[in-house]
C-alpha cells in the first residue's frame, strides 16, 4: 500500500539493538539500563495479579496511581495537579507524546520542536498533518537560541515540544528559559508539550525544572513522564501526563480509542512503589551521577571528546580525532568492529550537519561500562 | 482548546462502569469477567518479572510470542503467518486497530463499517481524515446486505473494517459472507481491518471463521486479536495484530511511535500460557456457552426479549414488552434503579434509529448472572 510515513524505516533504537545482538557487541545504543529494578516493585506487581487486580484499569489511570504522580508532583514542583481531572496513566510515555500530538495538532498546524530531538515526535506531528519548524540548538553546547525561537512563532504556530533533560544532547533548562518560552508564546494560543522522562535523572545543582513549576506556563502545558527511566523498568510501558482539565479532556479522547487503558497490575504496583520508597527517585541522581563520572573517567585517556551530561543516561562524544566518516557509518563500524553500540547523533536531527557526535547509553553496571571504556580508549 | 474530537465525549464503557460503581448495580456493561485468569499465566508472569525480563521487548513483540501466535494460526485457520514479518504486537486490541486505520487511511479516504460497530473505528477514521460509511446490519438479527454493500464500495474507498464473532450484536460471519466481501472489493484497492478479539468465543457448531483463512483475502487484511478475552485477563492489554509484511510494515511504522512496544513480562507470560496450554482456549467456547445458557434460562421468564448469540460474551435483550423510552434512558434507569448495569445498543450506531436494545455482558460467575437474572426477570 502507498504509505502514509513514505520516509520512515524502523527506529535507530530497534536497528541498532540488532546489530548489537548480532556482533555481541557492549550496547551502549538503545536507552535501558542492564540491572533490574527494585525488588518491592516486583514483589507488589505479583502481589497485585495474584489478588485479581487483572481486568480493565479506568480508562484514565488507578486512582492511586493518580494520585500519587499528584503528590510527587506537588513535593517536587510546588503545585498539586487535581489527580482525577489532570493525571492521565498512558502506555509509556509514547503514548502520551503521540496522544497530545494527535489531540491538539490539526491539519497545517505549524509545531515548532528542537533540532535535535526524540524522533518520536516527527512522525506524529506528519501524521497529524502538522507543519514541523525545527529550530537547531547551538552546537556545540545545544543551548536555544531564544531571538530565532521568537522568530520562528507566529500565529500559526499551535504547539512547541520541549524536552529536559534532553536526550540526546543531554543538556537541562532552567527557570530562564522557561521564562523565555513563556514571554514568546503568550501572545499566542499555542500549547507545550512537555517531555520529562529523565525528570528524575538531572545532574544540575537546582535539580529538574519541571513546565509544571512555571505557574502560567503549567496553564497551556502537557507535561509527559514516565517510571520506565525512574525504576529500570523500560518494558512496563507505564507513562503519564499531567495537564490541566481542558488540555488532559481532549488527550483522554485520544487517549481512550488508541489504547483505552494502561496494564492494571503494574499501576497499582507503581503506586505501592511511590508511596513505599519515594527515596528511589530522590537518590536516582547520585546513583547515574556515580555511573557517569566513572564511565567519563574510563573514557579519559582515550580520544574521544565527551560533552557535559547535565541530565539523561546518555552522553555525547566527538570522535573527530578518530575518524573523519559519518555518524551513521562510524557507529556501524563501532558496532561491527570495535564491539561498542552507540547511536549516531544526526538520526535525532532534520538535515544531518556535519555532526561528528555519538551518544552512548550510561545506565549499564561498573563491569560493563568498564568493558565498553575498554575498547573504546582503544581508538 | 479547540476540539479535534468535538462530538466526542468519554466511551460508554467508562460511563456505565462509573454509574454501576455509583449505584452499587451489577455491572453487565463494560465487557469483563469478574472471575480471574488461569494461574499459570500468573504464575509465568512473576517467574519473568524476577528473572529480570522487564526491560523493552522489541518493537514487533517477544520472539516468543510472536511464534506462538503464528503457529497457533496454523493449526486454527490452516495458513502460518511468518512471526518475523507478519505478526505484532500491541498495547491491546485497540492500540492494533488504531494503529492499523492510522497506517493505511489517508484524507479524505473511504472507510467502510457495519453500524452497529465497536465504537473506537470511527474516532480514528475521524483523527486520519477518513470519511466513514457506515452501513446498516439488517435488524433482526443483523446480517450484512451484500447487495447494499456492494453499491457503497467504490474507488474511494480504502478500508472496510469488520468484526467477527460481532460486538454488540454476537453475529458470526461465515464461508460465504468472506465470500461476498471478497467478490466486491477484489476489482479494487481496498483493505480489510478485521477486528477478531472473539475468535475463541463462537459458538458456531463449524467455529470461528477468520479472514486469516481466506487465501485471497488475507493477503489484503489485517486480522487483529488480544489476549484479554481469551485469558480473563482484560487489563493486560496485550494484543497483536497479523497481516502481508508489506501491510505490517505500515502498521509497524506507526505502532514504533505510538506505543514503541508492549509490557515485556506479560508477553513471555502469555507465550508460556499459549504452550502449555492450548486446550485453554480450545475449552472456551463450552466454557462460555454454558454461562450464556445458564443465564438465557434464568431470563426466560422475564419479559426481556433475548437475540441469538452466536459469539462474544455479549447478548442483546429487546425490552419493548417492559419499556417505551429510547436505550440510553432505560439503560440508567436500570443501572440506578433496578441495580444492573447494561450497555444501550444505539452508542454503537451512527444515528439512534428507534432500537430497544440493550448489551449485557454475561462474563460473569454464576452468582453474578442469577443475582442479576433475578431482577431483571422482576420487570
Ligand atoms: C523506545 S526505545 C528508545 C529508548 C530511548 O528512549 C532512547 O534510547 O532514546
Ligand atoms: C475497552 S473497554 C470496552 C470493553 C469492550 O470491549 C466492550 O465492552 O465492548
Amino acid at each position: 500500500p502507498q504509505s502514509r510515513l513514505p520516509a520512515l524505516g524502523t527506529t535507530i533504537f530497534t536497528q541498532m539493538s540488532a546489530l548489537a545482538a548480532q556482533h555481541q557487541a557492549i550496547n551502549l545504543s538503545q536507552g535501558f539500563p542492564d540491572f533490574d529494578g527494585p525488588r518491592l516493585l516486583q514483589e507488589r506487581l505479583a502481589h497485585h495479579v495474584a489478588r485479581g487486580a487483572n481486568q480493565y484499569a479506568p480508562m484514565t489511570g488507578v486512582p492511586a496511581l493518580r494520585e500519587a504522580i499528584a503528590d510527587k508532583t506537588r513535593e517536587l514542583y510546588g503545585w498539586q495537579p487535581d489527580s482525577d481531572a489532570e493525571v492521565t496513566v498512558t502506555a509509556g510515555a509514547t503514548e502520551a507524546l503521540f496522544a497530545s500530538i494527535t489531540a491538539l495538532v490539526r491539519p497545517g498546524d505549524e509545531v515548532i520542536c528542537f533540532d535535535p530531538s526524540y524522533d518520536s515526535y516527527a512522525p506524529a506531528v506528519q501524521l497529524a498533518g502538522g507543519v514541523l519548524k525545527r529550530l537547531p540548538l547551538v552546537p556545540p553546547h545545544f543551548r536555544v537560541d531564544w531571538q530565532a525561537f521568537r522568530e520562528l512563532v507566529s500565529e500559526r504556530t499551535r504547539l512547541v515540544i520541549i524536552n529536559t533533560p534532553h536526550n540526546p544532547t543531554a543538556t537541562v533548562w532552567h527557570e530562564e528559559d522557561f521564562a523565555a518560552l513563556w514571554q514568546a508564546i503568550a501572545p499566542y494560543e499555542i500549547y507545550v508539550l512537555s517531555d520529562e522522562v529523565y525528570e528524575h535523572i538531572c545532574f544540575d545543582p537546582q535539580g529538574h525544572t519541571s513546565v509544571l513549576g512555571h505557574a502560567s506556563l503549567r496553564q497551556r502545558s502537557i507535561a509527559v513522564s514516565s517510571f520506565g527511566k525512574t525504576f529500570h523498568m523500560t518494558g512496563w510501558k507505564v507513562g503519564y501526563c499531567v495537564a490541566p482539565e481542558a488540555l488532559s479532556a481532549e488527550v483522554r479522547k485520544v487517549h481512550q480509542y488508541l489504547t483505552f487503558s494502561v496494564n492494571t497490575p503494574a499501576q497499582f504496583a507503581l503506586a505501592d512503589m511511590l508511596r513505599a520508597e519515594p527515596e528511589h527517585y530522590r537518590e536516582l541522581p547520585d546513583f547515574y551521577r556515580q555511573r557517569r563520572d566513572a564511565f567519563v573517567q574510563a573514557l579519559a585517556p582515550g580520544r574521544l571528546e565527551l560533552l557535559p551530561c547535565e541530565g539523561t543516561y546518555f552522553l555525547l562524544a566527538d570522535y573527530s580525532a578518530i575518524s573523519d566518516s559519518d555518524d551513521v557509518s562510524f557507529c556501524r563500524w563501532l558496532t561491527t568492529e570495535v564491539g561498542v553500540a552507540a547511536i549516531p547523533l544526526s538520526v535525532f536531527c532534520a538535515d544531518p550537519f556535519p555532526h561528528t557526535l555519538i551518544r552512548l547509553c550510561f545506565a549499564k553496571g561498573p563491569e560493563t561500562l568498564s568493558a565498553a571504556a575498554e575498547r573504546l580508549v582503544k581508538l
